[in-house]
């Protein structure tokens, strides 16, 4: 048996594992650096962090993983794939070689490189992400910057503690002071600020080799920050703004044409109706795009709503409904509309999705108001009449609307329903 | 009664409401840092702002607010919205911490961070954005870029508030001059310049890490800034780099192909004209990609100053004219282009909205110049002859043409015009 | 009689007067601020500036200037234009502040900001642009950074001049190594590198007001510099990039697709042959997009090379070539590929602009060898037949084809061609 | 006999030159700033740079070139473009300058320039960037970011061995740590931190320029690496992102519209599916964006493997399967979509490419379980019936369909197939 993707208690576990591995790439360097003893309270951690990267490896072997948008549950191809992929850094964050040094050597302070391998555990953050992405729902950009801000102040900590461990003698011994110095030295480089109050002693090469290599990646990562920035918030809101610049467009267009205020205001107004209702997407355009498969459910989820509330459809086969939901075709109408006249010839019903309406004629006037759920020009489907009324629409409309020959066409397969 | 969102004097409290707000964010931290007295001025002030920010309240829960594109007057609605988004800020800003401090504690001016609570009222800025957009009719994104220099310099100065106030002993006495090299000093960190003339003590930990807060949120603000004055730059002449995109690939085109210098001069006059005369809209183009609803309006609008000059028209139903309008094409001629021939079969009548044509027979040569408002071949609209002369631009000309069969569908509907 | 746009004086004037503003405004600061005297050559540099300047204005009241894409030759108008435009500008700059104020005062040094007013010519730059850009027929972007740089270099300069007039002593004697310090101090602080070698003496609030602003300002042009240089280098190959773009996706596709090698090499080859012959753009596309008056132009520019060698077209009317040249269509063969079979029903004609072909026959093998300036297929023009024979590249081949109906149309509509 | 532009050796060569020159690059201004003996070394050194790019020289004569995507093996065409492009700076670093002036001249360090102009060979490596390009299958964005830095890393050591050498005294020695010091200079002052360590002397205005020099190229250069870095990052992965952009924006519609969660995942399933399997990539799409010439190749070779296991067209001829291959449709099926219906009309056959489906028949039940090479519904392609079975999809499906009417035009060209 194996853990579900979606299991609450992976989720769960995948952030605790997160938590620690950040702990152990904070605490690691820190500890090396600034030399203090291994109380027992490491001792402890050491015990805890093991236990937990240990059962991480377990999980791994035994959580389903998606392969080509199937998710596999077949413990072989999981392994498989997790041999692949995370295994090692999962293995090497596991074994405890404090513990190894602690025995085989008696000054394992030493063996500074050996002890922080277990730091590798924390690019499995990069693995987390998709979760993430799933969980929070984010868009997968602010991730990605996201999980690079975090790596930016991971480094920043290592460049900081490197910068301790080559500028301190000996035998000096070094507090929490010395590291903030150090955070501080390193956070004005990688800025390009650069005061100059901390620079390397220049007779000591190693020092100057290591600021000029934090200054070069320091350059590089801030470009790289800079552009990721800007084209975040870009793709952020690219739907608003192309909404946006089609208004600016239009409204530069009825200025320099003289247009009376009062349509320029209907205009403006109409657009903002329009994105707050649904944010420029339109649906048919949405629809039309995806693959086939999917268009009949998307349009019978949109549509079923507006169609059950038609006395003749309510016993209706669901079939039916889906077949008539793709064959909907949405409308916007604005105060003051004509939907259609008295005396026309008629091919449409419409549904009122959101609006009001009246019924005028030309003899008694306005006859009727509807509203959300409605429907009107029902008889156009079945007769071959003129319109009996006018509709005018009294307030922003979304209307769908269902055409004769869509509705022939459908009722045509249904034949028990034609009754 | 609710004001209208429109109404003049909502613009100008507006307008007035920001100054104060501006006014509040600078003086309230600067008062803390320097430690100047709470003079009689600053009572009265307290009183005004205070009066105000409560005026604000008032008028909040009284103005039209907009939903879904709809202009609402409902009181209750309003109230409902105005509580939700900035009813808290302004209730905040309104209390007078001052004066409740004043009676409470002896020492007021140890409560600096409730003091400046009163700051908060800076964020409506946000909420003013729009209606400064409408009245100024500026692009969205210069606006935007506005709003963030302004936060920018209001960061300025609370960040050289906050150094002033970290650097300074208990009992030295602070004037402007320490305020100004504060100031020069967050400027030259946030500029990322960091001449370094000026840092942390590195004894007071405090300093330090204020430093380091300071150079990271410059950093970003200061990408942030790059970043965006690059796409509003962009953004705001779009249309012209489309444009001047287009020409740049004709004429690199003409030049490959080694086109007669002559002709290359005529595109490019003729372009530059499409340009001043049209900045490279095209009203068939805007018209198609709006609503339904607006096509009839816009057309209307566009077309019936040309329209309303044909004395068989003039009399016409305004609706005759408005579904004419809807079928107007526009064309652009350049100077010794042929519009029709002598002899040709005939279906387009032609209305002049500028320019000058002449009209030449074979027999008697020129006939007629006609310019801006005239209109010929109406005779091909009734009847089914050849054209009996040539017409030629003589100039740029932007001419609108009405087709036969648009013009017998649209008087086929009007049985009385049709005597 | 005005001066025509395209007049060489014009240009040779335009630029002088741009190298004269250029001398003025780096020579006139610097004058006041290193205070040397006003020798005799003073004197007369400004007596040619003041002669040349004013010619400058008599000159703007008679150059023809472009009005809605028109040249207008009219002096009330383009007088009208110059009022609007560039007269005060040209009016201050021409005024010899400098000699007024050595009759009216005895220390003419002091009025430092009325003498340097002068320097507003520089600001016609500007109106250059548009003649150097048609002249050098550069792209507008790089003209629109040439200028820019141009104006970083000048405000460097006025930066430096205003940081030595603020740093100096009263009574020092300067020198060109002083300015030489200013420069390097405004360099260091504009590049926002920030040395800190030459910082503001913090007693004088007016030299850390001054490096404020220079900081501020310097910070914002640096970053327009980088958004600039990004979109200008992107433009200047945006073909190109759209071209590679395409390659890199077929080369993608083809790999994954595990296609042989020859085949990815022949696809890869072949785009090279386009990009090399005609840059990523398309005749066919670049007519389609012209304005109606231009496109029949174009075409028999293009084509008419191509038909003026067909025997029986060289003594036609321009006019039926140009419709021919308007129907011509091309197409691009690889190597090895059958433009048509032996036996196919034939409709066009096909001209060979550039490669080689063979004809081969059933029975009696190679018949022939075309190449540029060849065309064949010429009888499936007039005769309802089967091909008599096969045709395939030898070679790339630019060929153009002319079909059957289009032939009989151009045809009919000259009776006496049809001989 | 020329060297083909594929071949091995012309390759390896490329890359020694390419070592040599960047060696003599390095090597060369080091060698004169810190004033080193020419030792034996060094004379053995010479004599392999002026022998390799002797033979470099003889080599450019007789390498195939590309002429408007054609290979050139002419040797005349070969030298003609060769002199045109390279053969100048190949000669220049071909001649030993240093062994010319130790004849000549005493003191041969003094010619610094003239022996330094064996440099220019490093710039052949722009020449190489193409068949890199070719060889590593990089993107082309890569390789112009990488030749990028290349050039960045040069130019640093050029300045750091100017600053050597301007700063240093006549008579002083100096060694590797003195150029260490040099270097971080320039880095830091290259990235724009510059802390202000280590300033130029400003009694020597030669120092003061030169670093004003660095100062404004190591900006331009920054802004420009900045730039590069985030359109690189962005071309990088721009299928993917308009993939990404797509998903999230159907994410948004259906969150927004409360559709069912099941249906949420199963369509994001699905983009996963289409993303690992295909990136995006339409295969109809991408074929019908290419030139005809190479249509019926790229169909051929996608859909052969599909084709070659029907029995019946086994021993067809390889044409015949090259006119299906081009009629074949692709469809993706999702895990219970239903491909046909018992009782339809049938007008297409199925191949399956990847997945299984199931066939069901009304009486029966499950008949079979088909997947990988098998295809379905042949009958439909011989015969007018209705389908005589329900097929469902299992699983993903990847399916060709070819429908009759192809078929039909197809095998009617080729008639002893019908047999």
């Amino acid at each position: 048996m194996t853990i579900d993707h979606d299991n609450r208690f992976k989720i769960f576990w995948e952030f605790f594992i997160g938590i620690l591995a950040t702990v152990v790439a904070i605490e690691f360097p820190l500890r090396i650096v600034l030399g203090y003893e291994i109380m027992e309270f490491h001792a402890y951690m050491n015990a805890i962090i093991t236990l937990c990267f240990g059962l991480d490896i377990y999980l791994g072997f035994n959580t389903n993983t998606q392969l080509q948008g199937k998710w596999v549950t077949d413990k072989r191809i999981i392994a498989q794939k997790y041999y692949r992929k995370w295994f090692l850094i999962d293995l090497l964050a596991f074994i405890p070689f404090d513990w190894i040094l602690c025995i085989w050597s008696s000054n394992p302070t030493s063996y500074a490189l050996l002890r922080s391998i277990r730091m590798i555990k924390v690019f499995k953050m990069f693995n987390y992400r998709k979760t993430w992405m799933h969980i929070l729902s984010f868009n997968d950009s602010i991730i990605r910057l996201g999980v690079f801000l975090y790596f930016i102040m991971l480094i920043t900590h290592w460049f900081s503690c490197g910068w301790l461990y080559i500028r301190s003698d000996e035998d000096e011994i070094l507090g929490i002071n010395d590291y903030i110095l150090s955070l501080y030295w390193c956070v004005t480089t990688l800025t390009t600020i650069g005061y100059g109050d901390i620079t390397p002693d220049k007779t000591k090469i190693s020092q100057v080799l290591y600021t000029m290599i934090v200054q070069v990646l320091g350059a590089g990562t801030y470009g790289y920050i800079i552009g990721n920035i800007a084209s975040v918030l870009a793709s952020l809101n690219i739907a608003k703004a192309h909404f946006i610049e089609r208004i600016g467009k239009i409204n530069t267009f009825m200025k320099a044409q003289d247009f009376p205020i009062t349509l320029q205001r209907k205009v403006n107004d109409y657009y903002s109706y329009l994105w707050e209702t649904r944010h420029g997407d339109d649906d048919v355009n949405m629809i039309s795009n995806l693959p086939e498969s999917f268009r009949l459910d998307f349009a019978y989820h949109l549509n079923k709503g507006v169609l059950e509330k038609v006395p003749v459809l309510k016993d209706a086969d669901e079939t039916i409904i889906q077949d008539l939901a793709l064959r909907l075709h949405p409308h916007v109408f604005v105060h003051g509309d004509t939907i259609f006249s008295e005396g026309e010839k008629g091919h449409k019903m419409y549904f009122i999705q959101q609006g009001t309406v009246e019924i005028l004629q030309k003899e008694h006037g306005r006859v009727a108001i509807l509203s959300n759920g409605d429907f009107f020009g029902e008889i156009s489907l079945l007769l071959d009449t003129n319109r009996n009324a006018t509709v005018r629409a009294l307030d922003y409309c979304d209307l769908y609307s269902l055409d004769k020959k869509s509705f022939d066409g459908v009722v045509s397969q249904y034949p028990e329903f034609e009754k």
